[in-house]
């Protein structure tokens, strides 16, 4: 394709708004052998003999990577920070610099025996994009921020602190790395009493981008190569206590039992059911369960068990919540059991622009790869920056599905496909005017 | 009715085995308002302040209780004494001392929190079966040995070690007193050393009765007075581990997940349904559970749950099974799971002697109370003495079958029944000649 249909098909991508050529050459290439080095250089710090990586944040082996990371910035020309939250920030400026920054990013740090590719594969194709870039002699219009945004895992802290506001109670929370996220902090170079000078406003950003892998086995059953993130999913989840009437396992026939048990079995099969009885992406989870007294001989009187359900549609989730609780009323009618439910947490879907949905089907489809809109069933930073401005997020296959385990792969090539992604999207994101 | 038509009854009751008329008169009782005076009284040694009791074997609460019932059978002039094992016998002498003694008993411990009515009402009933034959002057032919069995609640502790052999390791095992059972034998003033010396043989006893409350809720349910126990059911108990794969609750579609939680639930309702879909009084039961890792956001990859099944015929407990085990072939298929089952408990049903039982239901009928023979779904002591010779037992109802709990109740009336269907069953087998 020459430039002038490369052009073409970024303006019908741009659906409604308006934005200018770009003088980079739609041949313009990251450089995926590089990428995979330094993911392969990441590795090191946190490594698991087992394999895998302990890289939690907060951690020694946090700070040695962020150290490596760091380095890895300054050579692609971006001047680096660290803000008052902990989250590395590289600058690169723009030729109008009137113009909100275009930001990319993603995090470094893992779960305990995490993988090396959730959020490294992001945050080091981001810098790969800005070291192509760097190499190429290239200035975008916006200014640039790249931000490798600390202590994703533990619940999107770092964004948090540039989108919302960190409270006390949060500060004071104890990490895996055994610090609070205040001890953390100052840890790895911020200033939690600072903190206040780093929050955003909405506005305050042209866009945001990042590269994600999938973290889910769609895209690699169905062989897709780029996922269009249409957001980051909302999660409800509930304590569910069930009250039967413990008795005695021998004695009891089975037609005078208030068996918990046995409502919490129904249960579970019910929300499998009317989770998948109706179409679309949803999911529905019972996670954990504990039964009461426990015993062999004894049938259980209450079990206690955690309800999780996610969606793009808060609507959706609310309404598959009152099917499962009409399936509940009947189960508990035909067990002799009461239920009770309890939300203990509630995240609010977050959608990502509609515009840059387009943008990065239409850059993906010119580079020659399938694509599939899909959202983001986990938590990711992009949902904490999406309350400052337009956000876009792309996904590349998980081998497998598997994600949070020492097994998470994904192959290079569709690593270098989803950074080539995010390079032209940046770039007509940067020709772009949001409004 | 007259005495003629009463011994004609028995007779008839006795099925096909010669007995001699006795002397005791039709119109003899016992006395139910003493019975109910001791369970009273017998109900402060390790009384709870919320209710129930607390007399766990072994406990100084069971020392005191067995203080004040070997007092009880003393004033009903037995020959009282403590055997090596803890139990407590008193012996009355027969006309015929050479004959085999006839026993009855119980036991008076209890479980943590239990109630005044399992082991109580059947070893306070004996002794005023006792006293009323002391009252009246009468004799049986054969000896009387009326055993209130140590520890009973912590595995027929002392009635196995009469009928059987208790092995070192049981004698190490620390009970709920906190003693070992060869700790709490001293105790209670046994002699675990000396364990040798009480073991009986097959033949050595001429019968054993047991009045015991039911324990479950078929009697008060079906408004029956007494029970007539067809055996003590066996028991069979599984470890089933389910393993599927741990992932992402958010991220893994709803048909790409090998949920072990998922197929526990199956299986439960499974259990459930196989157990129920035959005619018959046999109980399946999951009373513990465990879901790895346990957390709302993780699919489980891995169940334990244990398994009982009970009946009176091992036949059909292992035609359960089999069920269960094909169900779980499918469940395993469907979920993307395997299931491993290990037996972890193997107990054989004890059937009580069918021309006792038809003796029992008889004297009930004649005393004018219904019946109704069922299994008995908890063990004891009698399954221990039924190595020995023919045993009986005597089931009165429980109400609202609730049982090892403080609301443990047997209403006055019913306990007064059973002692009078214990007592005449006693007298017709102390007439009758069992080969």
């Amino acid at each position: 394709m020459n430039r002038r249909d490369f052009n073409r098909a970024m303006l019908a991508a741009a659906g409604g708004y308006a934005f200018a050529p770009h003088q980079a050459s739609v041949t313009l290439r990251v450089n995926g052998k590089r990428i995979v080095d330094h993911l392969t250089a990441l590795s090191e710090f946190g490594k698991n003999p087992q394999g895998g990586v302990s890289r939690v944040a907060y951690s020694e082996a946090d700070r040695q990577g962020r150290d490596y990371v760091m380095g890895l910035m300054r050579a692609a020309a971006l001047d680096v920070s660290i803000d008052a939250a902990g989250n590395i920030v590289g600058r690169r400026a723009g030729s109008d610099p009137a113009l909100n920054p275009l930001l990319m990013g993603s995090h470094i740090d893992s779960v305990p025996e995490g993988g090396n590719y959730d959020g490294d594969v992001g945050s080091l194709s981001a810098i790969e994009v800005a070291q192509t870039l760097a190499d190429n002699k290239l200035t975008t219009r916006h200014p640039l921020e790249l931000i490798i945004f600390a202590n994703e895992e533990g619940g999107t802290i770092g964004s948090h602190a540039i989108s919302g506001e960190l409270s006390e109670r949060q500060l004071a929370l104890v990490t895996t790395s055994g610090k609070t996220i205040r001890d953390g902090i100052k840890f790895i170079g911020g200033d939690p009493d600072k903190l206040a000078s780093i929050r955003r406003k909405r506005g305050d950003i042209h866009a945001y981008l990042e590269l994600h892998i999938e973290q889910g086995g769609i895209l690699d059953t169905e062989k897709i190569k780029i996922g269009v993130v249409e957001g980051i999913v909302g999660i409800r989840q509930w304590e569910v206590r069930i009250e039967g009437f413990a008795n005695h396992a021998g004695t009891t026939p089975m037609n005078q039992r208030r068996d918990a048990m046995l409502a919490a079995a129904r249960f579970i099969e019910a929300v499998n059911r009317v989770v998948t009885s109706v179409p679309g992406r949803q999911v529905g989870t019972v996670g954990k369960i504990q039964a009461l007294p426990g015993a062999y001989n004894v049938i259980p009187g209450k079990v206690v068990l955690g309800l999780e359900l996610r969606d793009l549609d808060a609507a959706k989730v609310q309404m598959l919540y009152q099917r499962i609780r009409e399936e509940t009323a009947r189960i508990a009618q035909s067990t002799g059991t009461t239920f009770d439910f309890t939300e203990t947490n509630s995240i609010v879907p977050a959608p990502t622009d509609e515009r840059i949905r387009k943008l990065i089907d239409q850059t993906a489809k010119t580079l020659g790869f399938t694509t599939k809109w899909m959202p983001s069933g986990a938590g990711h930073d992009a949902q904490e920056i999406a309350r400052l401005g337009p956000v876009g997020m792309i996904f590349v296959p998980s081998v497998a599905g598997i994600s949070h385990s020492p097994k998470e792969y994904s192959r290079s090539e569709d690593i270098a496909n989803g950074a080539n992604v995010l390079l032209h999207t940046m770039l007509k994101l940067d020709a772009a005017q949001l409004v």
